[in-house]
């Protein structure tokens, strides 16, 4: 065995030619989308309203292992993958640590995230079946910007529904969205019946990611042409965000390494669920074993504080119910710059894994979390995004039990992207006018309180 | 000969062990720097004053090819290099041209450029001589991010003056500069004596890189244990930076691949003259022949319509005097967004290879470049940084003409840098409120006639 380098690159000829669909090695399978009206699972034709087509095929495809990735998919991935699996010598030896740390860098493209691995995939599909364009939202604005690339990429028209605190706050996402060629509206908008409902409601309000989906939802479907696409939470997410984790699986088999824990930051689940997926498989099939970690804000605890429910993937409850640990479709988290981690919900698959004791969950606050990402920043040279850094957090923490121990464990964490355009954030930690706000017993009884009555 | 993958990465083996030091080859070489005082060449007693003493070494090393890179700078480099030599097989099919195009991308470190190349070997000179800190000024902000993350490598303090319009239009980069632990001031400041004599003098400046240059000199010979560093211009730089050239003819040759053109952007030249380094050390030696071209922008064109000339390397004239492409220390750039490009001067490496007829230089209007960096984004995928966008705009142009012609040439340019922190330029070019600013013949000739009578 060679030495291990600072970068593990594989060859294009190494990339992933399939996706790995966890769902067909698992036992129970992730409860089906529920139309919100009847109550009964949503069908292909019901879907194919708001999905592409294949994309549906997708969504409720759970016993083919490997789906096969489109040609052109792949020549789009060649632009910015393989992304490097980086052997994190400098924070080791900061930490000195007798831990080996690895993680997977995906924000080396200009959506700064892994959310194009998805995009990519989506835009395609809607071309493929001649669809004018999409529709989506965005929080943070990963998601927007990477499908304004893709979208750029195939001619595609591109609506993008914008949370207006982020709208306000991050104009420059905004301006990189228009470089790219797509619309961009603060939501909720006047463009939409839901838009109005709710501004109506609650005039000042600065939105939610639940009431931007409910946006974008209506807009695809009641234009010609258009359909719906999503950036997380979704089998299909979970699907295409599986390159991340067979990357990482396969340049660590390069070097004959075995992850004995693997951390990864979750929101709605689809860099996590990414990032696990062949490890999880092995799992499942009973082949190897591995400490599952998913880490998520202590102000938006979906797993470790939410129910395993049927609950509303949307604000304005005109989506499919979806069974997943949950706040209550009309919990809104407190101000919290980790934006894409602010979502109430939960992948049904991992919620599926979770409650069956596949996997384990932390909650952090945030200032911990920003104190970590600064020094790995320092060490390691990449500025993380905040939803990255729940992740660090963890890994710095494991790595420094192993420093008490003197345990040689090997982690592996998903860096999911860069945070250029979160120095708000940053700003307020620096200044110290972070807050740690996490929500109390009473108020998260209040929201879940809102679940749908099956 | 394999077919050529879209990324061609080096090894960590490959990576190149030893600077080049493209003055070795030359017959004309540079002229000195010269005392401002006495106009005799600068000793290295004198530079030892401004500068780290193994930084004087190389600032004076004219005969010596190769200068060795230290272990502890090649793995500081493996953090965030080899950088990736693309082969741009979209913007080739976009362009419909049988050119084949290659481009050395710099951006993908936090920096967000190029310029990390030099501030790493700086820092680690600076903290071999057992310095504290040093001192440097920003205009973008690249430079001074570099400089703040290899401080925060080595643990030296940083103190960085940026030119007070970038410090108000960029707040996000100085907050970058801050979670590396820098100082950062807006220049001009009332902390030094050139800062409060240009504030008495022209109380609403925005400030300039001339200015900022002066006050970091300043604080760095007045402190005790700091140092002053460049991160252009001078001849070490270019050795640094030849780390670009050495990677990218690496990796075509690997693929026996030969540019018939080589583009890079060029503002004080630190870019262009590492990129060409070998080539136009090939060239030198009679073993091959390139077309070599630097682009500036038409509103700062120091090569097109400057004097070959001794000048002061800052406004305040406390700076050596360089030989080199001016258009006089007092010429202050109208607005223009590409800050990197801004300088009155030109490296006096590249400013005597122009005199000699071994490069061509072009110069070209701002609308043009972002034009052609919103073309690249879209196909491309990278979001290009407005200084690079000067040589996409020109390399584009040399493609089309291949489309014409039918030609096959091979080109290869230098992505400096990603413009995630430079949107508000963009924001005016989607909103067509983008200025195409040239100075005038006589406002030039007003600048010439503050050159140093010799």
């Amino acid at each position: 065995m060679s030495e291990i380098p600072y970068k593990i690159y594989l060859d294009e000829s190494e990339m992933p030619k399939a996706w790995y669909n966890l769902r067909a090695d698992m036992k129970n399978k992730p409860a089906p989308l529920l139309n919100p009206g009847t109550h009964q699972p949503m069908t292909a034709a019901e879907l194919g309203g708001v999905f592409c087509d294949e994309l549906v095929q997708q969504e409720l495809n759970d016993t083919d292992p490997f789906i096969e990735i489109p040609q052109e998919i792949r020549n789009f991935y060649k632009m910015y993958r393989p992304s490097p699996l980086v052997r994190a010598y400098c924070l080791e030896k900061k930490l000195n640590t007798p831990a080996k740390i690895y993680y997977k860098f995906e924000g080396n493209n200009t959506s700064g995230s892994h959310k194009l691995n998805s995009a990519i995939a989506q835009a395609y599909y809607a071309k493929k079946q001649g669809l004018k364009g999409v529709t989506t939202e965005t929080g943070a604005g990963q998601w927007g910007t990477a499908l304004s690339m893709a979208c750029a990429y195939f001619d595609l028209d591109c609506k993008v529904f914008m949370v207006k605190v982020s709208y306000e706050q991050k104009p420059f996402r905004r301006e990189v969205m228009r470089t790219y060629g797509a619309s961009v509206t603060p939501s909720p908008s006047m463009e939409t019946e839901i838009g109005k409902k709710i501004l109506a409601e609650h005039p000042g309000t600065t939105g939610s990611l639940g009431c931007a989906i409910s946006e974008a939802v209506e807009v695809a479907v009641g234009s010609e042409g258009y359909r719906y696409v999503l950036g997380s939470v979704l089998n299909q997410v979970l699907l295409h965000q599986s390159v991340i984790g067979l990357e990482s699986k396969a340049a660590l088999d390069k070097y004959g390494v075995k992850p004995d824990m693997i951390i990864g930051c979750a929101g709605g689940g689809s860099n996590l669920g990414g990032l696990i997926a062949p490890f999880m498989g092995e799992k499942l099939r009973g082949e190897a074993d591995y400490r599952i970690i998913a880490v998520e804000p202590a102000s938006c605890p979906s797993f470790t504080r939410g129910k395993f429910a049927y609950d509303f993937c949307d604000t304005g409850m005109v989506c499919p119910l979806a069974k997943m640990y949950t706040l209550g479709s009309g919990f809104i988290p407190a101000p919290n710059h980790a934006g894409g981690l602010r979502y109430h919900g939960m992948s049904s698959t991992l919620s599926q894994l979770y409650h069956d004791g596949y996997m384990e969950a932390v909650s952090v606050p945030q200032t911990a979390v920003f104190e970590a990402a600064e020094q790995f920043a320092r060490t390691e040279g990449i500025l993380p995004a905040p939803e990255s850094s729940h992740a660090i957090k963890v890994a710095i923490d494991e790595a420094k039990k192993c420093a008490e121990t003197g345990e040689e464990k090997t982690i592996l964490f998903g860096l999911t992207g860069t945070g250029y355009f979160d120095m708000v954030a940053y700003e307020k930690f620096h200044d110290g006018k972070m807050d740690d706000y996490i929500p109390t017993d009473e108020e998260l009884a209040k929201y879940a309180a809102t679940l749908p009555k099956m």
